[in-house]
């Protein structure tokens, strides 16, 4: 019937990789409409909905599966919820926009009750009211295993503020909010909690003094405060991206789309002290979950050097390094002064939190 | 860990039914924006960018889960990446709107190479061209088993030419295009082969003289053409709604949000003489079939008396019924004159193409 005689040529998904895969299967695609400004490639997709508008609408969309993207061993339907929704917000935040309106559809086997369900819009509910945003459609399925979440997020932004990945200029400095690899640290303390504690009833886990780690991966935050403090700073990045995929991917696909290179020192990166602690216990390199830990959610993004004294006064905010031509590539500087190459490797879906 | 402590009580999700359920969950949420005209509760939630916008940009989701809401034992993965726009952009005409953008997301697991991820792309590719549409984001994800696609489609309207559910009134007609349960008679055609066919190697599939009806489950198309002529005949229905889960069902959503009554009469029900005949085959009732059979994807809509003349020139549109006081209730009107009349039963998700 259906679907017999379509496997005679066969490519496996994993010998493309992520990317690749989007590329190979969107190629063909070609834009129509006046109202879409751009489509795929960057944190969300940019339209006008009228030529007199002063905003652009911006729009992501996220899937998160159970057993892929996380774990309900150990997380909280609430905090899913929550999470699901900073995700998409952390999107239209790196393009300098604002978070408005979200759907969500859950696709639910009958493993579940409505109490729990309920837990998960109760997350939802608490995001929407941090980010000022509203639940305005989808649906619940049947599924035949598991939780599944799709969340999609629109935003504004003003058309003169909007950030691409593709605008870094030489010479500009790079910046990152927050600090790198926690995420991805608090993740793997969870996933030795689980192995450790298996079949254990009544389960004491040992997170004493990482609490910041399992905030990071279970209760992350969308970087609201910085867009708002560098509008009210009157600064306008050159280039944005929100760190999903870790910070070597990430730069990359900056440097990638606005034709450039990139240096950044090792000494720079903000690395949290419990990250550093769990790594050395964990027999771990805290610069490798620095660079390559996804699920940080910080935003990474370039200024122009002349607003190097302004962005020091603005929060939370470090400069890592700056951009380079295109032929010098992208590199870390180490402390000794030599340059280890930062390249391409897509990011990795597992064990993810 | 997690969520060990979260079923003290337990709900059955089946006890609330699917609106139960959304109602449920979603009657904490309020909105806080200007720009969210409507949130949840009729095809699609309603935008306004600007203040200056003529349109208000529309926002419709859905997801679709292997084994539920699609069975790859006979769905051509290019048909369900085609089928998948369509019930998206069919929620946008039924605002009286005009489809724009769309994203795709995919959970994929590894037993799906490239190529077939390929034949998914193809078909929505051809919807795009034939809806017009550009596609604008999305991802592709791992997931530990079966298919899953979520699309979310946007659309434009004129503000003063919007139609929701609600707008309803005494003594309206009802009207409906194309036919109904065809789609629903495909998929119990599918099922029926299937079953015979289990475990049968080159196995020939009895279609003939119902290609029809499987094209209407395989192939549906969203009523463009409808929304099309209606606009050029400067007619605005005044309540309108996709036809996905039952003529039955669907009608009670406009009365319910349209505080308001309908009788519709059973001889004046579009059947096609496939729909009729397979029914006949099968021992099926063929009225239940056209009240209850979802995924017709047709629009299910309502004119005032006034235009009765202006809407029968309109190709394709069958009047049914119309509208009456609140009090009088829902019903069906058989040849003999008896009403029978229209209750909520719950989209049935199983068997379903």
């Amino acid at each position: 019937m259906g679907n017999r005689d379509t496997e005679e040529k066969r490519t496996e998904i994993a010998e493309l990789g992520e990317f690749g895969l989007i590329r190979e299967l969107t190629a063909p695609f070609t834009v129509k409409n006046k109202e879409t400004v751009l489509g795929a490639g960057d944190d969300a997709a940019v339209l006008l909905p009228c030529p007199s508008c002063e905003e652009y609408t911006l729009l992501t969309t996220d899937l998160l599966l159970e057993g892929i993207h996380f774990d309900l061993t150990y997380f909280p339907l609430k905090h899913l919820g929550y999470k699901a929704v900073v995700i998409g917000c952390s999107d239209i935040y790196a393009m300098n926009g604002t978070p408005l309106q979200m759907t969500l559809s859950i696709g639910v086997s009958a493993k579940f009750s409505v109490e729990q369900l309920q837990e998960v819009y109760e997350g939802v509910r608490a995001a929407c009211d941090d980010y000022g945003i509203d639940l305005v459609g989808g649906d619940t399925s049947a599924s035949l295993t598991g939780l599944t979440l799709s969340v999609t997020v629109t935003g504004k932004v003003d058309r003169q503020k909007i950030v691409y990945r593709s605008g870094a200029k030489l010479h500009d400095l790079i910046c990152i909010t927050g600090d790198l690899g926690a995420a991805y640290m608090g993740l793997h303390l969870l996933e030795r909690e689980k192995r450790a504690l298996k079949g254990v009833k009544d389960p004491h886990p040992h997170f004493e003094g990482y609490e910041y780690l399992l905030r990071r991966q279970l209760k992350p935050s969308a970087r609201r405060e910085v867009i708002e403090e560098l509008a009210s700073a009157d600064i306008v990045p050159t280039a944005m991206i929100d760190l999903s995929d870790g910070l070597a991917s990430d730069l990359l696909h900056i440097c990638k789309q606005s034709h450039c290179g990139a240096r950044i020192y090792l000494d720079r990166l903000p690395i949290a002290r419990e990250t550093y602690q769990l790594a050395e216990e964990l027999h771990a390199d805290p610069v490798v979950a620095a660079l390559n830990g996804g699920d940080d959610h910080e935003l990474l993004f370039t200024v122009p050097l002349s607003l190097q004294e302004q962005i020091m006064h603005v929060g939370g905010i470090e400069v890592i390094g700056h951009i380079t031509a295109k032929e010098t590539g992208v590199a870390l500087t180490t402390p000794d002064g030599s340059d280890i190459p930062i390249t391409a490797q897509g990011h990795t879906e597992t064990p993810k939190g």
